[in-house]
């Protein structure tokens, strides 16, 4: 049934060793070794990172990485006290941002309808925001699987200042920062024990 | 460095194989066949998407796995019209809401602070729902790419009467619906050509 331009129907299996590595065995990394990544380990994580789906292709996340001593002292005092010592640590710390323009791209992203971007002008920042906050954290997600995909620990932190790191870092109001990442190789000690997880009969319903 | 009590601090990387299940080579599917997926296979993908972080580990994800006739039948209505056949003929519809009253399990969930049950009880339902939309929007992301490492393809549609599926399914407001999910094998012509992603330099900076 399958023709050359199209994939088999019967799709492949991520095998146990590669479960490991995105989802059973990998943990969320507090202490970093000084070992640096690179800007192209940086962009190949991207390059894996863009490719799962965001409604309508939008693609709204924007990602700064802050690698230099400069960069990340505008940064760390932004940061919640106990997550300060970690981003000094680690060899890059990545902003993860939201556009609120992310419409300015759909003539590209999306040629099928091009009336979209018309349509999401007049809706305004405010009326943007919330797809653009969603497909930005389905974004995230797919982006921390992909930094343990290079062998790599990352280490996301919800507590920093947004409205802080947003005014610092994205004056004019197209950008809001959402979370910032730690990214590098782990140091010594970097787990913590882990949480338990919900029971399954509090999370999935079958009807 | 290590411990028994350890991960090894090099980490393992993803093969190319495993990157393409994930990443590169998959793809939404627009058509399923109809070849049924089980309980236990619902059951395993949760088993896998359920371990990458949320904040404070708080897993604000609920999954409803929508299979009978009846339960399709008062689902498919309220899809956008050009989404209808698509859930029809997928064998699992996943609807996949946020709990704004997530809190109830951080007892349970993050068991180091014992106020922070109080603490987003006081906040209510309104001002948890921004972190139960971005934290359940990180789960999807996980989600979606645990269907595929079960080789199975998803196909998330944004287009639906989000409130009338909340009051649908969710009557009382405690779960908002987020996303509703196709998941299957493919069917005939599954893929639509590939959209395009952003060039790396819209998307990423470095300072």
């Amino acid at each position: 049934m399958t023709t050359e331009t199209q994939l088999p129907l019967r799709l492949p299996v991520l095998d146990d060793a590669g479960r490991a590595v995105l989802f059973t065995e990998a943990r969320t990394s507090n202490t970093f070794s000084d070992e640096p990544v690179s800007d192209e380990t940086l962009r190949s994580i991207w390059d894996l990172a863009q490719w799962p789906p965001t409604a309508a292709n939008t693609q709204p996340l924007r990602v700064t990485f802050v690698r230099t001593a400069e960069a990340k002292k505008r940064l760390i005092p932004l940061l919640a006290e106990g997550n300060r010592a970690k981003s000094e640590q680690a060899p890059v710390t990545a902003i993860l941002a939201a556009d609120l323009d992310f419409h300015e791209h759909t003539p590209f992203t999306f040629p099928i309808n091009p009336d979209m971007r018309d349509n999401f002008e007049a809706q305004g920042r405010d009326g943007r925001e919330g797809m653009a906050r969603f497909n930005a954290g389905l974004q995230i997600g797919y982006l921390l699987l992909a930094v343990r995909a290079h062998g790599l620990a990352s280490g996301p932190m919800a507590g920093f200042d947004a409205d802080a790191v947003t005014e610092e870092f994205f004056p004019g109001g197209r950008l809001r920062a959402l979370l910032v990442v730690n990214i590098g190789h782990p140091g010594a000690d970097p787990w913590y024990p882990r949480l338990p997880r919900l029971a399954a009969e509090d999370v999935l319903s079958f009807i």
